[in-house]
């Protein structure tokens, strides 16, 4: 399968090395407005640089696009490679608005070119283990979800003003999570938020701390903290609370060394926080699109899944603002 | 100090034996509605039966009340003990009509009798370990506080009927926990809840699942979940999240033998699960009254602690009813 | 079942509680060299002072003796309750002097008189799941046990001198606990022991860090790590190793906050650190004795068992004082 | 850097790749008896076929040369790569016959060539913080040790008969490991085995569960057990205990689900074991290797590192054979 790469950012060369690296794929074009970024993937990597995105849709030999470039170019390139009918591996999210996410999956929807949108977690192994766990009845019927996500640091301030606001550019990727464990889509939103972090983010019109609340149709509650600090590094937790039992990931633990003394026992890390979501999770995600596209299967994360992302994360936002609840219209 | 015991149930006879086990209390009368269970007592642990309420008001040799019977009981008995000039000790909550929560507060503000309502969790030295470490800047600013609460099984569905609502019955204790770790009263409460423990709870009017957000003056968000069941026993936990780290208490392991083998570590529990709020607990909550009482300071948590709490809980259950955010007024 | 006790010392005081607290259990007399002591249980718990041993074994109304004195007065006391037919609680070792226990347990042999050594570890209830666990073949057969067991704190100096020697002393609780766990007795033990924490016990003879190796029959190794200070407090594990998995109790965690920052969790006790042999394990072997008596079941552990825990002990300190291992002979 | 490598096997491969992907590092020559298995890595990794060990030995381009072929080689490379000048890099041991490895060190002393014997646990992190805490004074003065380290499975009976024995071949690792971290070298050793695992073991004359007691000059007393087998997968755990505190690694817990019902916890690991000593810890000691040969220090671990070992090893397989402890002459 040979794809072609378009944006040759931190991300681009994540995904570029995992072509390369899969037996069945290749890197055939790259494609980055910096052309010189993408010669660099290039030489690395192998393939070749494309001037145009329009040398891409139309070379026979491009069988797939990856999609890592910035988010206000993947409506465009989403629709191009539909048009073109090349399978798609794109980054979270669709769009940052959401009419243009609709409108686009609107026009997805009579095709059946392949799209796939990126939500890493769904490849952890840890929390594929949790998924068919619910799904093989270990917890019975599930009552209470609850998320916690706070990062290191937060990103620079000029990524915070292009992201769409924390909940379209964090928090999505717990709202799809939670749709993926629990098998439905939340029926109302309640969101809260806080600037405690840097009150320049503030100024911009964000948060750096929420909470978010959402309530499923089966009548499970959920909640989601989702936080831009975390003083002793990346933090997340997920549980799932059934009628039978707790289903917990908390990873939060790495590599230890324990020194007990008459203060208690102190475990401390050797090493730099491990990211959570590593090379390894974004080529477990490649792999799958790629079998999945070669046996013919439906894709999964789907366009679907993204678009539904989007509209919960646009609810929350609209809950945000308003300070109510805010019921949620697929 | 002499204490008067008003209720002989299971909670009557816990704190009986504490004030008999007690160096500077004695038992010297108990009040039932029912007589043979105030006799139960007497004839263990001393004192003698009252056969009114006026006869313990009465009593010179009276310095103080507990009062441990019935929550319909409370107000009636507290007013009884300021008129009497009894220092009281008493089981949360107040009333459970928040108006006659508040007359009673009202006539209590201009005596000086010291009224301790009990939220035994304040007394539990984890708590205080963290409560102290807050006060000395151990994480810095709060920024969000977890609190995860769930029941072992839900009550008798009489007890339901008469708790005044799973928020003003449980959650309360909790709301009481958050402004006591954090030093401040939230400002706004949103509650959402669904049954599904047992639809007889819901079909009494109440809920046995419960996700309470609250915003606090400072900014700091935090969030309660409390639950009427838990398949793997009674499970707290308490986190506060600061800009400098976190502090938890999660007392869920207990005592436990490991069991290592190809499927993963086992970690069992070889005794049934202890009850969090043991009667070293209440012995410590009676020491700390006894203490107050006998060296003229403020006895805490105070009535004003408990109406606090009740103002909050009223908020919630109000919010729960409504589904939207309520303001609290205090 | 009537009992008079040994010994009005402080495990003798945990005794009598333990007795005037049990539903089949009476306190009728007390004896001790010191009968101020005696006294005082009498006064707080019932029975009667006895001026004499004799007048011990001379009561009809005595069903049972609970030996709590020093060890050196252990052997004769034994002696007479056995001649008197009275039943035996008697705390290990049986007598520092191996000859002296070998020949009582001779004269005992052709008795009924049940005696019971109190090795208080059995009675935990998580090493007793983990011997059930043993026996139900959870991890096939046994091939390494690893214990280890560190006081808080050196015992006063006096103690050290007239215990018989760390291994007599200490060790013995583990080495019953091995033969328990394993149902097996060991043919060969190898010891390695040094003075590290306090000069003075090394000039008294002994030593406070010690390395026992024992070889079983069956081919298992194990091994016990014993010492007389720890830093982080008392500090108990036991692992048995099969070959179908792991059995394990490490109950060093007690009650903790965690404290999490960029420098690590530390897990901080909030209290001194919990007994591990608490009032409540030796209550249990009060009831297990008292059932099996009055059951007619044979006592267990056994006279047998202590003499077995005491012969290895002895060779232990025999191969401590010659640098080579030993065979062990019953 | 340029080096030669001598073996193309399994680990060669590991070396091979660290080679090609360090900076300052590259593959000029491999040499195996199978010279197919060499130009599979050449194939892939650079550097050239040698025909014959002279081929590097006069090759001036060749910085360094890495040992990685099978041990019965090991000396005839290392005097070759001596008398050539060549910084050596091997895999430990340095023969299986002491006085080999004894005649091979003398003759080195009297050189220049950095000969650097690999001991790949010296290159963990979580060892190497626990290395440098104890340094520091965090524990104490050290009085116990404690290494446990199973296997998750014997290697074939074919490599067992060539192994040189379990305590050789296995134990050796953690007879550096004790050296290195208490700073110290044992002066008497007692070893106990025994086969449980796989009688085929026995038959070939070797044990496949070890005890191993060190004493060290200080006093401290040293414990390692080692097995082949471990029902839940590679397990170590390494413990220094000293007078103000313990140092303790446990990497057993890995990547895990816990799943909590009224049966107890279990931590399920969702991915094959990972393996304790990775690639990138061999990576590590290439790099420190290199930048001491760079740089001029003294490399190690030493040649001297790894004939200690196989002194201690070999006097504890004497006391094995003898069941007696044996007395260490360095």
């Amino acid at each position: 399968m040979h794809f072609a790469l378009f944006g040759a950012g931190r991300i681009g060369w994540v995904h570029a090395q995992n072509i390369a690296n899969h037996p069945d794929a290749a890197l055939s074009h790259v494609y980055d407005v910096d052309s010189a970024a993408s010669e660099r993937v290039v030489e690395a990597l192998g393939g070749r640089v494309a001037e145009t995105p329009d040398e891409i849709w139309n070379a026979d030999s491009v069988d797939a696009v990856l999609i890592a470039s910035s988010t206000n170019t993947h409506v465009d390139l989403l629709r191009g490679a539909i048009r073109a009918g090349k399978a798609v591996y794109c980054e979270k999210p669709i769009a940052l608005n959401l009419a243009k996410a609709r409108t686009l999956a609107e026009e997805a929807r009579g095709t059946d070119v392949p799209v796939f949108i990126d939500f890493p977690r769904r490849f952890l192994s840890e929390l594929q283990a949790i998924h068919e766990r619910i799904r093989g009845g270990d917890i019975g019927q599930v009552e209470v979800v609850q998320i916690i996500a706070r990062d290191f640091q937060p990103p620079p301030l000029e990524y915070v003003k292009v992201s769409g606001g924390f909940l379209r550019d964090m928090t999505i990727h717990y709202l799809d999570l939670l749709c993926w464990l629990t098998g439905e889509a939340p029926v109302e939103v309640y969101a809260s938020g806080a600037c405690l972090v840097d009150p320049a983010i503030g100024q911009a019109g964000d948060v750096d701390t929420l909470m978010v609340t959402l309530k499923m149709p089966g009548g499970a509650l959920c909640q989601i903290t989702n936080g831009r600090r975390s003083a002793f590094g990346p933090h997340e937790r997920v549980e799932v609370y059934g009628a039978l039992g707790l289903l917990q990931w908390d990873p939060g633990h790495g590599r230890q060394v324990a020194h007990a003394t008459h203060a208690g026992v102190t475990l401390s890390r050797t090493e730099p926080d491990p990211t959570l979501i590593r090379q390894e999770t974004f080529a477990a995600a490649l792999d799958t699109f790629i079998r999945s596209v070669q046996s013919g299967e439906a894709v999964t994360p789907s366009l679907a899944d993204g678009l539904r992302a989007q509209i919960i994360a646009d609810a929350a936002t609209e809950s945000l603002a308003s300070s109510r609840p805010v019921t949620i219209a697929y």
